[in-house]
C-alpha cells in the first residue's frame, strides 16, 4: 500500500502507526500541502477533496480521511472492538476527535508552528481555537478519569486517532499541566508494542 | 430507545430518517441547546461533550455523535455496506460530512435561520463558511458526476449523513441551483422507501 502524506501532520501519523503495529509495510508519498501538491489535478483523481492522508490500495483504489483508513486497516485486528457497541464508541471518539478537537487542537498548531508567518496572520483566531481546544481535552480528561482507554476497554483505533494530535498540542500553545489523567494515558500509549514517534518512517 | 435531539437538527434528523426506514421506534426527548440543556450536569452524564443527537440505548446506555449512531443502527442491514471496501467508504464520506461540509453548510444555517441575531452577529463569517461549503458541495457534485449514491453502489448512511443538511443548505444562504448531480441525488434520496422529512416525528 502507498500512502499519500505529510510527516508533520498528526492525522498521516495515525496511518503510520496503525501500520506499523499491524506490520503492514507501508510505502510513503510526500505531498507538501503548504506548495499546494494535494490540490493539484494529479491528485484530486485520487482524493477529490485534496488532503492527505490518502491511502492508494494495492488494487489501485483510494480511501481518504484519516479515521476511516485506520477503521479499514484495523478491521479483524485487535485495534478495533469486535464489539458492535464498543466498535460504535471507538467511532464516537473518532468523530470527536475530527469534530470537536482536531479543528481546534491541530489547526492552532498549523498555524503556530507548521505554517511560516502563521502566528501573526491569524493572531485573531487562536483565543477561540484555544478555548473549543480545551473544551475538547476536558471531555477526554472527563473521560480517562474513570477509563483506561477510550472504547472497548483496550488500546484501539480511537486512542491512536486521538493520541495523534493530542500529544503535539504544545506546538499549538496549549498547556496540558492541568490533565493527569489525559497524560498518564498518552504514557500508556506510548508503552504500547510497536510504538514509534511522529518522525518515524517505513524502512524503503 | 430514546433520542435526546433537537427537532432542526440535521444531525438528528439523521437518526430519525435512519430508524423510520429501519423499522425502530424511537422515543424522542427535545432538548434546547439555545437553552443551554445540552450543558447541564445530567446531561453530561449521558454524554460529556454535551450534544445532541445522544442515543440512550434500551439497556441504559449511551451513544454519542449523529454519524457514530448511523453506523450503529445500520449494522446488519442494506444501509450498511457488507464489503470492507465500501464499509470503509461510507466512513470516509461520514469524516468528509463532519470534517468539511457540516462546520460550514450546517454552521451557516444556524447562525443565518436558527438562533435569533444570528445573522448579525456573525456576519463577518459567512464569506468563509460559504466558500468552504460551495468547496464540499463541489466535492459531492465531482463524485455525483459519476456515482449514484457516495458507497458501495446503493443508499446508505453515507447518503443520509450528506443529506441532512445539503437539502436545507439554502437555510443557510446557499445557492444550490450550479449543483445538477446534487439535485439529482437528492431526489432519488427522497424516493427511498420510508423517507420522512425534516419535521416528522415518530408516532408516541
Amino acid at each position: 500500500m502507498r500512502l499519500y502524506q505529510m510527516q508533520d501532520s498528526g492525522n498521516c501519523y495515525k496511518v503510520r502507526l496503525l501500520a506499523r503495529q499491524l506490520g503492514l509495510p507501508l510505502e510513503l508519498v510526500d505531498i507538501d500541502i503548504l506548495k499546494g501538491e494535494s490540490r493539484t489535478e494529479d491528485f484530486l483523481a485520487r482524493n477529490p477533496n485534496g488532503r492527505v492522508p490518502t491511502l492508494e490500495l494495492d488494487d489501485g483504489r483510494f480511501l481518504a480521511e484519516s479515521d476511516a483508513i485506520l477503521f479499514y486497516l484495523a478491521e479483524g485486528s485487535p485495534f478495533l472492538p469486535t464489539d458492535r457497541l464498543a466498535r460504535a464508541e471507538a467511532l464516537q471518539w473518532m468523530f470527536f476527535e475530527q469534530y470537536s478537537h482536531e479543528p481546534y487542537i491541530a489547526v492552532a498548531r498549523f498555524w503556530w508552528t507548521i505554517k511560516p508567518g502563521g502566528r501573526e496572520e491569524r493572531k485573531d483566531r487562536f483565543a477561540e481555537w484555544h478555548e473549543r481546544g480545551h473544551q475538547a481535552l476536558a471531555v477526554m480528561e472527563r473521560h480517562l478519569a474513570s477509563h483506561g482507554w477510550f472504547a472497548g476497554g483496550a488500546y484501539s483505533v480511537a486512542d491512536i486517532a486521538l493520541y495523534a494530535y493530542t500529544h503535539v498540542a504544545h506546538e499549538g500553545a496549549f498547556d496540558l499541566a492541568p490533565y493527569a489523567a489525559l497524560k498518564d494515558w498518552m504514557d500508556r500509549v506510548r508503552s504500547v508494542p510497536n510504538h514509534v514517534p511522529m518522525d518515524w518512517r517505513p524502512p524503503v
